[in-house]
Parts: C-alpha cells; sequence; structure tokens
C-alpha cells in the first residue's frame, strides 16, 4: 500500500517511523538541568554524525503537549547546561534503561528509581551511568528545533564527543569493539526490544556480488 | 579506559563511534542527480526525527577527500534535485544493498551492478527498491553541513516524508509493521550485521521494576 502521511493522526505516523526504521540504537542520555538536577531518559532516534569531529546526535521530540522534554531542556545550552552523556545500553541494563522512560515530576530521580549508580565524567557535569560499557560524553553543538511548541514535533541536539569511556573487557587495542562482549540491544515498535546475539557478515560492494554458479 | 577523542586519528574514532553506536538501521538512500542520473547508497547513521510533520534524517559524512558524496549532492535542493527515497532492507536485500555500497565513476548504476529493479515512487523522483518491504519517500526540508570539505566531516540531510509505501504483507490495518514478516538488518561495525531476529518484550517506566521475591 501507498500511503499519504497526511492523512493519517501522528499516532498512526509514528507507528510507520518506529515500525519500519529498526532495529535502533538506544541512546540512554544523561543531563543535568542548570539547578542541578539529574535527569535520565532513553532515545532510540539517535545515530552517528561524523568522525572529524567526532559528533552524534539525539532527537528528543516534543511531548503529546508540544513541550520539550528535559533531556533537550538541560542539553540545550540556551536552556540547560549544554552537555549530555550517551550511555549504551547491554542486554544486563535493558530493564533498568526500560525503568528510566517513566516520567517523574520535577525533582525526583529516574536514577534512583531504576537502581543505578551514577560514575563521575571525564569532562563534561552529567554522569555516566555505572555499568553501562560504552558512554560518548558530549557538548552540544547545536539544537535544531523543527516545529518549536508542536506536539510530536521534531527536535535534533548536535553533540561533540570530548570523551569516550569504554569498559576495557568490550575493546581491543585498536579500538574495535566486540559485538559479542558489548551485547548491546536495539529498539523495535512498541514494547519490543532485539539482541545482537544473531549476527552475520557480508562482503563489501562488489565483493557482495553472488557468484555465478 | 577513557579516551580522549582528540587524542586519536580519523580511523579509530569512526571505530568507537560505529562499535558502540549499534544495532543501526539502514536507509538504503535512492536518490537522482540534475541530470537524471539514479544512485542507490547505503547509510547507517540515520534516524527517525519527529511524527508531526512527519521527518527523518541521515547522515552521509564527506568522503576521504572531503567530497560530498553523491547521495548528498543529488539529496540537496541547492546541488540536486532535493528528494530521497529510503528504503528498508531485510534479510533477503542485504547481499544487493551491501553490493550498492560500491563506489561507481559517473554513469554507471549501483541499481544494475546490484542486479535490483526500480518501482516507481508515488510522489518523488527517485525511484524505490522493488521489494524493500517499506520505503520513505521524502522531501529534503534542511542539509546540515557542520564541517564543509573536510574529510569524514559530518552532515546531516533531514527529510520530510510525503509518502510511504509499506508491503502488505508486514503491516496490519493500524498501521503497524509485523517484525517477524519485516525481518529487517541492522548494521553493526566492520563488515558485520545483525538480523531482528532475537526479541523480547519489556514493560514501559515503573511496570519494568523488577519484582521483589
Amino acid at each position: 500500500m501507498m500511503i499519504d502521511p497526511a492523512t493519517l493522526g501522528v499516532t498512526e505516523r509514528y507507528k510507520l517511523l518506529v515500525g519500519g526504521i529498526v532495529p535502533r540504537p538506544i541512546a540512554w542520555v544523561s543531563s543535568v538541568s542548570r539547578d542541578g538536577a539529574p535527569n535520565l531518559a532513553p532515545f532510540s532516534f539517535m545515530c552517528g554524525v561524523g568522525s572529524d569531529p567526532m559528533t552524534l546526535l539525539f532527537c528528543p521530540a516534543n511531548d503529546a503537549d508540544g513541550r520539550e522534554k528535559d533531556s533537550l531542556v538541560n542539553a540545550s545550552p540556551e536552556t540547560g547546561t549544554g552537555e549530555f552523556v550517551v550511555n549504551v545500553v547491554n542486554a544486563a541494563l535493558s530493564r533498568a534503561m526500560a525503568v528510566t522512560a517513566e516520567s517523574l515530576p520535577r525533582g525526583e530521580s529516574e536514577w534512583s528509581l531504576a537502581g543505578l549508580e551514577m560514575a563521575p565524567s571525564a569532562v563534561v557535569k552529567p554522569a555516566r551511568v555505572l555499568g553501562a560499557p560504552v558512554a560518548y560524553e558530549c557538548l552540544t553543538h547545536e539544537v535544531v528545533r523543527l516545529n518549536p511548541g508542536v506536539p510530536s514535533g521534531g527536535n535534533i541536539v548536535i553533540g561533540r564527543v570530548v570523551s569516550v569511556f569504554v569498559d576495557d573487557a568490550v575493546v581491543d587495542g585498536r579500538y574495535r569493539i566486540d559485538p559479542a562482549a558489548l551485547d548491546a540491544v536495539g529498539r523495535m515498535a512498541g514494547l519490543t526490544y532485539c539482541t545482537t546475539r544473531d549476527r552475520f557478515d557480508l562482503p563489501w560492494g562488489r565483493d557482495a556480488m553472488e557468484e555465478t554458479p
């Protein structure tokens, strides 16, 4: 079927985005407000951008009332501290990650709700999650607000990576991360996730062409 | 270990990005140049942005010489046609997708190299990949160039989704896409991919808290 998204409601458009763009890596974003309140929340609209400088982004959409999420308010240099940490979620931490999706009133902490411990970051104020196998400390380079005030409107937070934590158990001397040791989980639609345990290799470019029998 | 990316080369920074941000969905981007030449290439730095309007992005980094990739030149309204299609890659198409990663001289087509057929799009000029289970037709809303001319510098192509193709076999009447029928593959580092066949569900927020025995 061919669907004109303009004929759909926001919920249906969301389903088509999260059902088709899979599997999604999870940015478990740690941030701190101007008055020092820590926040931790998962976002699956996220990706790397480039390696020079080392850059990534995450997309915290406005909530159903058109308000900006705490992670965006905190990561924005205009309204927050301009810093954030992207923690990588492995299978062992996936349940705690899901707990931190809870919307809490100001002053209550996702960290304590999920029973998580903070580990100090090297450069930025927000802590990384103790036990997360990889964490990217970021300074916010730019925030692109595509539809300010609109419910479910998109925002893009672009971060320069200024420090990387990697658990020694998942990396080799050439900065290659072992996918089996990392054991990251990906986001699917609804309440569903996937592991990264069912892997396969493919050659690159012409080398991937099937042999003629 | 704690790593200052400024002390690393571009290759090592890239390894830390693609090794930790996993699993990544694959945007198999179809585009057309101003003189009508079709291009097809996979990008795993991509994500959804928001549902109102329905928006996604992909990040075609500059090549090793600092030049913009054809997909970026074509998708840019300033240098190309300002349109592109993001095709979803399932396991059956993964080898053909890998073939289209080949860098071809101008005038040669990744479509024919990989033996792929074009299906007409509803709104935009670039074709979708026949057989791809989902395809998002996009008008380029904005291109963010973070480091023009710099090798491996990042670029962000933000697209408004103006039409969605979904294979009837993977979607229900409420626009929910069945992950098993979709059978999407994700990108890991190196030559490695993962399937989305090993899935699990988690409750949301407080509901995900472990029961006390």
